[in-house]
């Protein structure tokens, strides 16, 4: 079942993704139910990176970053590449060659649940990666994975095409058939948390705000 | 006996407090005897906060962040938040929102053995946060925890009112009873180390500041 | 067999510790045949310290950092001291007390499988140093360990007088008499990848530039 | 999109099921290509047990093990309930009540990526749980899960009435439709082995009864 | 702070300590409102042992068990040592000489968030002990530690004293003055749940039994 | 510098090598200086084996278990296989078939820094296995390792030749150089142990035996 490329994979509507990026994963990771995160151990190489873009999807082989090649073919304006290791794996998958092949195909970061290097080089470059961790660690290239198949990454189920949110707090998907429904719960709940804000800002209580005591109370919360 | 609020809780005096966060973790880790730290895994979220402030405890079931409601409306001026989840957890009970409404009742930051998210805005904010993880993984209101009950958060025991520095090195409690005396041995222990720092620069070593030469040969050590 | 210092330790050509420094861990790694690398655990205290050194090897008890006064007095300009504890330990062995002497001898950093605290000053200081933990806890002087002897830090088997290579994406070792011929190769290998990388970034694909559909073809992968 | 319960899920046939369970975990991850296994952190609380049975899948939040009461009424004879937390947790969702409720339904076991305590009584009851922690931690019933949902456990993705394996080497997933094909291969593989088996303990050599020795000459490999 | 004995330190009454070791772990932790569980890395070193007695605590240095003969001389009949090193450490305290020892004086195991060797005798001499490792690595007797004195013990806040339960799902802490209350709330859950365990044996449901549908149905829960 | 098999080692003498067998891996480990052990992580998988053996390594890529079919052929009666991946992995490169191959050759057990399989099989054979992980995953046969070659598994250095002791408490390796002499210094430490463990059984205590008592109270030892 390992060795295929799917070619032709469908992308959700651009501008829907660049709107979840300026959410944010927090934001829309709530928006769609508080699903689809991945584990927090899959953390960006430099702070400040704030991306959304289409899953170009890689299961391979532990240690063999043949498929990484693969899939630069396949890459489109606007894609992240997401990598699952067909084992647990922190050997460096990728480094500032495959990114300056990456972003040459208009390439928007890299998602990956092993190493990477060069995160010098690719920070200068500003090409965000999110991996579990930095590790000069070379790979081979000698054994069969696939691109564009459904992978779990980092606990978290992805199809090509789903839309990838990434930023200093970490990696969301979002099914590529809810991305507009999950973009408008976002900016939703971005409105109300800006009214929020300010009235939270301005001193007043969470505790009144959202009308909590009398159901604290009720439960036996005792003041002493 | 969860489900308490203990309103009243006695604090350091202020200027002791800002005397220990001018101190430092380190130094006063060893100033009261080499007690009272953090175990590692609690990280700043950004470098170079250096904060000390009172204890105002919380005690919260995993994935429920309810307390911290209503730890925030028993924050005084100068008081730092530190929760301990009652079994491990590394979800995101604490956001940009919680830090408005915390800061806007001076709040000086938080120390969480759990999860924290947004934290681009808190880094933006300079609200600094000491956490295990970052999470965006939301929690519930659901269960009663405590806040100001005696705790124990990433291995130290913490009672309500301590006083808690931390800075890049990670974090450190002081009993508040000892906390006078805590800072005079580390102005002094501070006062020691400059006069050997600049020893040390000019190039002495060690082993002839501290005498060390005749306990190393007495016990053996041998030069080839 | 502890309790012993070696006194004097051969050390590479300058010229070629320093041609390492500049080629970095992931090429150097590669160049000596993807060996050498210590444990991703093992990361920088802040971003952009990119070093090479002679090791002063250091084996010391759990908690004990006696033996760093002991090492301190055999560094020479250029050294990089190496600490492996003789069992795993997560605590502060090293703050910028010493870092303040062993900068006075020369010394370009230190790699340690195990605790740093003082990272602010380190950092201020521009003193690097590649840890398993920031973790103020103290140590003591009591018992004796080894000063250059061979060790195996973070997985990797140092003897005194190998070069040590440091950088953001971690911290490879070099054999002393390996090291004329590794950096050559280093050499060869960044002219190429500067062609590849021009290639690359003008859009040609890995698969084209290395030849591999052939034989990915050969070993049955499937475009859909 | 939690608080679902789907009661008629379809499941294998309870012979292939049967004779998965006899093939063991390692057979099936190979007969179906090497996928399916779940983290090696899934241990088994007692060692023997060897089953097989229908995916009940279960999705929690973290420290609520009220899911399991709803889960347990929609077991048939046969199955097995799959927990996965929606965020990491090792609480003690399942005791010995909880295993007597499922055994009078005809469960066969549990697969946990989290806690269960009771082990002992477990134990005597042969109700096998493969879990990542013996842990006590009581569990709350505040907040709704799903039961019958496509999750994912362990780092594996595991759709309701898909085939779970377990035996002393861990768990694997077979995909309900798959179930039948991998049987066959799987016997099929167990067959070529028991040949094989008898030629290594004869004294016949891998390399010679596989041909790997021009393969690895060609490769390069050199004996000294 | 660290150098002290307390040698005389009050113990719960024996009968009620035996009680507790018969309610096992699962149940005491629950009686007590779910406080005072150890963290799960601590793992007995062979199954089957269900053991209570009351603290007898041992602060000690990384790599040094020199307090644990101290603490021997204080051990009574029916006593448990509990050890905490003051920073994390793996290495082997405590083998069969120490055991003969302990065993000589009455005790009834050992409790250490670290590690022991020596275990294929430790099991043959039924002399039970809950550690985070098995690890043959040896220790020094340098530097001093305390005995009987506050302590937190793998999360666990434990005073000298107190009562220790630890089976196969762990170690739980019950302290000394709320042993007696613990354990008759510990026999009533007792009685409870074997009224509730013949109800689900014969093939009630939980969900009945416990009166859920309602609120499950309030919450939302929709059968699908 | 891949890619070799040194086809002659020299081994120590069988009578020493079941001699520290014997002896167990705390008593060896004791008796050379407290060095050689491997990392904690390396665990049996089943409990009483009790071993030692002359180590055959293997340096193998991670998810490739190619080199133990080349290393298979290299055994002799009485030695132990010893692999470590060159980067870290938990894949289960070894199970039943393999192992009856090594048996059929006279090996004796495996010590891998990795993962192993079809461990109820291997249970049952009695061919004991220490290893970081149980996991099935397989591996491929598709890149160059060596076979006897220096290697550090685990976090020990060893050579081929050495000599490899195992038990229920873990691994150590002996220099081969040294085994004679250790296991000298093995037997007297047992002889002087069996004393004191019949003093320390008639109850005699640790602190008179040992003299410790002056030197605690001049270290500050304060009993209250």
């Amino acid at each position: 079942m390992t060795g295929r490329v799917i070619r032709n994979i469908e992308r959700a509507d651009p501008e829907v993704v660049d709107g979840l990026a300026a959410c944010g994963v927090a934001t829309v990771h709530e928006a769609q139910g508080r699903s689809g995160l991945l584990a927090s151990r899959i953390r960006p190489i430099y702070p400040g990176a704030r991306i959304a873009g289409s899953a170009v999807t890689i299961s391979a082989p532990p240690g063999d970053n043949w498929m990484i090649h693969v899939a630069i073919e396949q890459l489109r304006e606007g894609d992240i590449m997401v990598l699952a290791p067909t084992s647990p794996c922190e050997d460096g998958y990728f480094g500032d060659l495959l990114a300056t092949s990456a972003m040459a195909r208009g390439c928007r970061g890299l998602v990956i649940d092993a190493g990477v290097r060069d995160v010098r080089d690719l920070t200068e470059m500003r090409f965000p990666v999110w991996s579990k961790a930095v590790f000069s660690q070379g790979t081979v290239k000698a054994t069969l994975g696939s691109v564009n198949v459904p992978i779990v990454c980092a606990g978290a189920a992805i199809e090509p095409g789903d839309v990838i949110v990434a930023d200093d707090d970490g990696v969301c998907v979002v099914k590529r058939g809810d991305a507009e429904r999950v973009l408008e719960k976002a900016r939703e709940r971005e409105a109300k948390e800006e009214e929020k804000r300010q009235r939270l800002a301005a001193g007043e209580l969470g505790l009144d705000i959202y009308g909590m005591r009398g159901k604290l109370e009720a439960m036996g919360l005792r003041y002493e």
